[in-house]
């Protein structure tokens, strides 16, 4: 880790790129080289193209940065491309950086249904990358590659699921509500008008998202490394709501097990407790401690008093309890715009240089 | 419904019965003839003893009326005594009234477990009003009866339920989030601390009571009518959060039917839309026009939008759709403090003068 | 006040277009008769044109009305016709009515500042109409003339005001600084991100208007009714803040007097309570019963309990005490989307009416 | 700067106590040593006693600490005493406390107004130290004292002012407007229904508070360091409210200079830009890099973006621009438990260190 690497930011003036920026600024691997965005952005200094919306300043090194289009030859120096760009040009953009021979690692949704496209949660499934050799070859890369990382509330659900899922196999059931915080729907986003004093119980496409994305994250890359294999026979039922909170998004979630009988409660918390991932053995820089943050106090998580332990990178979870219906339940927490965004995609960018993949 | 019934009102000067006040103003078989409240507030006019949070004003007529400690000699004419008492007083002051051969209808939850006690949401199960006759019996009361409502998360939740178990049999299995607004805690209740940018994930008490009182409110009087069958093989789990509302509870439930294969979604929005409760047939005064609201909008009900439609005394469902895991999955608002508290008591009173039990 | 009047809506879809059309929906002058939007809704029933955000449903008889264009010709038949338009598009099409000799009611800020358009706030100076034979005769029109309703927070300002000045005497100073809800913004209006646990010290232009606004509503119609004096030798300074509120402007003011020794602090609460309005004494049906509420608690008006009182025509005064800098501070609130916008223009109709100028 | 100094803290349970623990617990000079609070917390360890309100955790070497009462034999040992205690209880237990010889740096109300009692706002006044000596000698001590720090929003008030009086000379008036954050009123504090899609325009006592305290800040030591000189001639008027806001108090002022003609607006940015203080020049631990940041967006500054700048314990001000009716108007932000509570204790005992007064 003595090497510095330069990295680009796609996006680099929405809500997610300037998470990117503050998590980058004072970083031991990754120093910004060079940051994207729209054609109405370029060529301006940063400080004038963005609406900065973070409660820290504009890093001193990045407010003169001059904003480029979202071209691969504005980032052909780069070693890594975080990109915090919107679905509707995340697409094209990323298959054109791909295919220039850049790594990229995406926020959008656009390939995380791609079958030779890892969809990676640092602390869950960093195992994924065993499949970067065989994307190189579909695409016809020798140094790039993309890989994305999961919707920010399929996130926070699949870190206790996996140590779960490690500890006492598969699941049969899962119900899921979330209480999704507003910064996820980015700036402007939710109208002041729709969320305060109110509820909204409903964001596009995001249970289907949850419902999906849970079953290629929880699955395995295949045996001879050239696809995933699926979550079979755990079916997922998602209810995702939006709710007057600036960040931290909460989920409840009942759950059973394919295995009968159920592990214990203290079972389930001493697993929950003791999970490490690939991530930490690493010794990647913005792991957490704890990938897992076990809360006993009856009313915990809170979204304002937990968000930031361990500086938004772990999960917590707690009210685990038994399950009248299923096996158990518990809430869980995560910060949807460091682990559940831009702070995936940096401990994915740590966990690749660690494994020599850049 | 020409006579006029003299009512009290017990816990007057806190939220809930700052809420009768407002119900039984105008009302046109009720008349406010008491007001009781704790020694402190005893020999104060109303508006002196009441810190009044309501955006209405105290209504002209109950300005100066002398508050009383809720002793029965000084309610001994009031046909009706309503309760908004905590349940830390309730118990025993409700029962010293109920000896009193007085009508009780009560907001508290000492009673809602008690064999001989009707717990009735009055838009759900009205019948359960058969069982007066021998509770009379039991307490050797020739006038006098209690009757309690349900926890207002209960109450929402088991309105559609009903209508849906009439039309197509009993559940197997009720999953229910509910995410529950500041006034259901009373004042000063939450602390803003607690609440603002923030979910609390926990309400003492309150999963057990929608887990328990759904199987007495959707069981039946048994054939004697001395007592009440509960709904077997129906299992609840439910999750209660707080959030940072004023009024409204939304709930969000996924269930399967006892009764495979189960009905299509068109049939369960059909049944919704078309049902009718003895509170309407009855033409109660504050019986809604209709008792459940379908919304067809993809992101509705929505706590500040919807909870004041038909007075606060419907409950609204959308979102009506599978559930990858059980048949259907729904999501649904009940303004608490209507409906979920001093409305179901005032709703409950009328169907019992309807019935001419007053 | 028995025949009916036909009535249009410019803007329609909008914010102020719907809070018009729910005070319009049952009023025993006015009749709704064409809605106005953008060329996008135009062709459009109303319920699909417009994205509804009032706690009560679309009025039935409005719901299948098809929306048109903003041109005169499809409101021919208006005997009135009310503005919601944003300044951007309302000073061309407000003009293009007036030309087309039809009474415009205005919420826009594009003709305020016109030497011969009056700045009605309906409970402050309806003698401000006398002007309208002159506006004609500037705009040739036998039928048609132009009436703007004031700036929400000047609206709330210029009430106590009125009052004390015609009791008083004009003022020297006035120094005022308001916390404004984020319905004042219309739809979708302030970011939740900007809003949510802050405050935004900063509205584009209000300040400048709150600042001109008052002199020109206190100020008087001319001897020869051909323009308006503006109040002179009084200075107002503003600063206007948005808060997370939804409805309801707080203002809180210091003023000197002109004339000194200044009143009493009970002499100043006498004239307000007391104070009574042309509106009123024409029995106008919108005008609130008492334009000036004064509230003696310490810790009133607050918007949430205050706003929805007089059904939001009145103006709510607290906290009158002396100012150690100038002669009087006090509090006002005021319903920013009733008094403040669609209902200062209903009353000023209705006014009119009363007056026979349509 | 080497030697390290151990601390106690009274009301070490309470919402200020909280944030004393997280400013000293990693502290150069500081070490915690104890903690007091009520007999009912006594004897408890810290994590038992106390209900945190924190979004960090208990740091680990406080966890346990066992609580004391708030009796000076169990914090004989202690260099510094930081009192976060209420005013109800805070006069005698500090009076023992210097009694006993001991240096309290207290948060509560009840010395402020005292003739030999220092009122110091630590990036504002810290000349006043200059009165220990005769204080000492008042009450008979020879390494004891106690020190007050102003209350939460005349400290955001003074921090500005005395940049400018010391470049321009004293006031003659000053119009204030606060719209402080919940926290500043203590857990349980503000309830949630008094606050949500509301504004309370009252907090008691606090108007007063700033209409004196600014006064004795502003003033000096007189010349034979026996008393203090207050401002004279400079009349304030405070206007404070209560807001939807987690931290940060933001300030509205328009003010007036005694001399005239008053400084231009670009006279007045360039002092506050430039402005340094004591604490800053003895290097203390705690003193901000600047005591005043000056932000030039027109919508700067907002609770939720600067309060955190500089740790808590800078004043950022802006929207610096001319006002109609006085001088000058601008906006100013405090972090309210950081430089307005807690921070600004720990600053004037770092001050105290540096001045070989401890």
């Amino acid at each position: 880790m003595v090497a510095t690497k330069k990295v680009g930011i796609l996006g680099a003036t929405g809500t997610v790129g300037q998470r990117f920026i503050l998590l980058l600024a004072n970083h031991p691997v990754f120093t910004i080289h060079a940051l994207g965005a729209s054609s109405r952005s370029a060529g301006k200094s940063y400080q004038d193209a963005t609406k900065w919306k973070q409660n820290q300043p504009i890093p001193e090194n990045v407010q003169n940065m001059v904003v480029q289009e979202c071209k691969s030859t504005h980032f052909k120096e780069c070693d890594v491309v975080f990109s915090g760009l919107d679905a509707d040009v995340a697409g094209d953009i990323e298959m054109e950086f791909l295919k220039a021979n850049l790594v990229v690692f995406s926020n959008a949704k656009n390939y995380r249904r791609e079958p030779t496209v890892p969809l990676i949660v640092p602390t869950a499934n960093a195992s994924h990358f065993d499949l970067i050799p065989h994307q190189r070859k579909v695409f016809g890369q020798d140094k790039g590659f993309i890989i994305t990382n999961a919707n920010c509330s399929t996130t926070g659900l699949v870190v206790p699921l996996k140590a779960l899922q490690d500890a006492f196999g598969p699941f049969s059931h899962i119900i899921v509500h979330t209480q999704q915080a507003i910064s996820g729907s980015g700036y402007p986003g939710v109208p002041s008008l729709d969320i305060l004093d109110n509820i909204v119980p409903y964001i596009s496409g995001e249970e289907e998202k949850m419902e999906w994305e849970t079953g290629k994250i929880l699955g395995s890359v295949n045996s001879e490394a050239t696809g995933f294999d699926h979550l079979e026979n755990t079916v997922v039922s998602a209810t995702c709501t939006r709710v007057p909170v600036i960040d931290g998004h909460l989920e409840s979630v009942s759950l059973k097990f394919a295995q009968q009988p159920a592990p214990s409660i203290d079972d389930i918390k001493r697993v929950l407790e003791n999970y490490t991932c690939e991530a930490q053995q690493l010794k990647c820089h913005s792991a957490p401690e704890k990938a897992i943050l076990v809360n006993a106090s009856p009313d915990r998580p809170q979204p304002r008093l937990d968000r930031d332990l361990q500086k938004g990178q772990a999960v917590t979870v707690g009210r685990i309890r038994e399950c009248p219906v299923f096996d158990i339940k518990f809430t869980l927490l995560i910060h949807n715009t460091v682990l559940g965004a831009a702070g995936s995609s940096v401990l994915n960018a740590e966990i690749a240089v660690a494994k020599g993949l850049i």
